[in-house]
């Protein structure tokens, strides 16, 4: 099924609203839903309402959160989520770091008691939007193992980096610091078929090809795969990320992260509060004149696209560039849905009296 | 043969004088090179100061430059090293972006006309003497091929993230973004061996184990080794060191940057001047208390050491810890040098006429 963006929009706001979630926060958290949409991240955007519904039903979501900041310096602050929804809660801490950047050059916030942000690149991309570098980071639910052990003690770790370039989309890097996204699991699942060795092991650490591996209680492996290809520096980066995101704000870390799933309930004995961010925007021109930046990004980015192809038919990809292109192509033909993800929406529908999605018509 | 710090170091400081660095540079330069033998980083410490010296004696390094800050905010700084020692240029540039962070809570700094500087780690753990978080990263000579490609346009760019941690060592994520750095190719070209899939492909792009394929015109493999294993990920990585480090100071990037062989000349019309570095520094107590995160950090540390390991014999490895545990019993037992990097000193020794290096006796 495919559905234009204002329809899907619309759809997203209302459920948001029927949260209880105050309308501009229920305009906002739907605009990063239909984001992940529009760029083609499918497992990101609405394909996850349904998912942050049953967060709410078990009260795991506070839709009408007090978000705050609880400590800062000119160019560092610490922000409180109040439970929120992490869609709200991420943009708010971004535009105290732009705030930051514009009179200090730069800003850095850490974020606690919040729960899943959406796609990291929206966040860099507001920062981008002010000719400022934009970064942002999350914690998630632990289903990554560290190097040589058996154990999910990270979660897939995002961390995301944006720059603006002049005559090219802004060059940004939006990645998960495991070898391979549960979606792709879950693409392997339906189709029946075996995943290459390296994404996943079993409970006992053994290499699996099996995509049913991590249901039954092995774990994804870091980005790199094993010690040879370097899964102690996947393993580097996702610490990092948990602990720019928790350690330094009082989220919190490792295994105590609250998982995505409603059905899964927090450990006991939590040593911070939610799930953790990590956003940051530093201004280009605290460092060059923006035109000058921009020219020679441009200049970068001429030269890698010339970059001589392994396989004529496969030419290099600029990081960001398909997402852009995806944006473009479906604001004007619409958004694919997958069957799962209307099913979903459908019985959203009907949970909170409102119009089921319309098929998009040209 | 096992050589002392102090003779080490002696002999490092009298071969920088005599290349005609101010003797508190030359102090410096050679305590960035020991930090990494110390720390058993064999491939960046005193095995490359001959190189220091042909580049050197090539005029690419100016022993003796005036460092200046060409462009600030409260918060960022773009440093010009003026063709020094990478090693002095960095140091230089970590102490702005300290001082920064005193007054403002961080500072970021990036860096154009320099030449390596050894370690990351180096420079990440000044900030982290102040309990402050330290970053640091650097383009290099390019020898990685982007992701689909067969071209060297990248360096294998380190990035590292520093963070001061209680009653355990500081956690160190020093990495280079490629999946394998040539270091590991040179030991198995010495043994004879084959290299695993992954870490190489040869000039047309195909996939190889042998390790004199990037010799022969092949190039590394980002972090990840293929698409299908999260390459683009490790592409994604060192693009940000390279546009950190270069295109926003204004050094050169991609496929110009000088390479740090002297028998290599650089390309002409380069876009930028010498090598790029990227550093930060960000309070601690900019978002909590110190003591407060150190504790946290040490709890997540704690977690992470129990992790249950896939093979008993083989525990999890806390990034940092193997380097803190070698520094501790190298300062004491001595630093083992090979003997390819011994005659090279030796060699050193006669050109500049200072004494050659003496065993280690207890």
């Amino acid at each position: 099924m495919i559905v234009s963006e204002s329809e899907l929009r619309n759809f997203t706001e209302q459920v948001f609203k029927q949260m209880g979630c105050p309308s501009q926060d229920a305009v906002l958290a739907a605009d990063v839903l239909l984001r992940s949409d529009l760029r083609g991240i499918d497992s990101h955007g609405v394909a996850r309402l349904s998912g942050y519904v049953r967060l709410w039903e078990k009260k795991r979501i506070n839709p009408k959160p007090e978000i705050k900041i609880v400590h800062e310096t000119a160019t560092t602050a610490t922000v409180d989520g109040d439970s929120g929804l992490g869609l709200v809660v991420a943009p708010f801490a971004m535009d105290v770091a732009i705030a930051k950047a514009e009179k200090y050059g730069s800003g850095w916030v850490s974020v606690r008691n919040s729960n899943h942000f959406g796609i990291a690149g929206y966040h860099a991309l507001k920062a981008v939007a002010k000719d400022m570098i934009g970064f942002a980071m999350t914690n998630a639910s632990p289903l990554v193992a560290p190097t040589f052990t058996t154990e999910r003690l990270l979660g897939t770790n995002p961390m995301c980096y944006a720059f603006p370039a002049g005559k090219y989309p802004p060059l940004i890097v939006d990645m998960a610091t495991s070898a391979a996204a549960n979606g792709k699991l879950e693409i392997a699942q339906r189709s029946g078929k075996e995943i290459p060795e390296g994404w996943v092991q079993t409970s006992a650490g053994a290499v699996s090809t099996d995509p049913h591996a991590l249901k039954q209680g092995g774990s994804l492996l870091p980005l790199g795969s094993d010690r040879e290809h370097g899964s102690h520096k996947g393993f580097g980066l996702s610490a990092t990320v948990d602990i720019l995101s928790s350690v330094l704000s009082g989220a919190n870390y490792g295994p105590w992260v609250p998982p995505f799933v409603a059905f899964i309930d927090p450990l006991s004995d939590l040593p911070g509060q939610g799930i953790g961010h990590f956003l940051g925007a530093m201004r280009v021109d605290g460092f060059r004149p923006v035109d000058e930046f921009k020219q020679h990004l441009d200049n970068w980015i001429s030269r890698f696209k010339s970059a001589k192809p392994v396989h004529a038919e496969q030419p290099v990809i600029i990081p960001g560039e398909p997402e852009y292109e995806a944006e473009q192509e479906r604001r004007v033909n619409g958004i694919p849905l997958v069957d799962a993800v209307v099913d979903d929406m459908n019985i959203l529908a009907e949970r909170f009296g409102i119009e089921k999605l319309r098929a998009y018509t040209a």
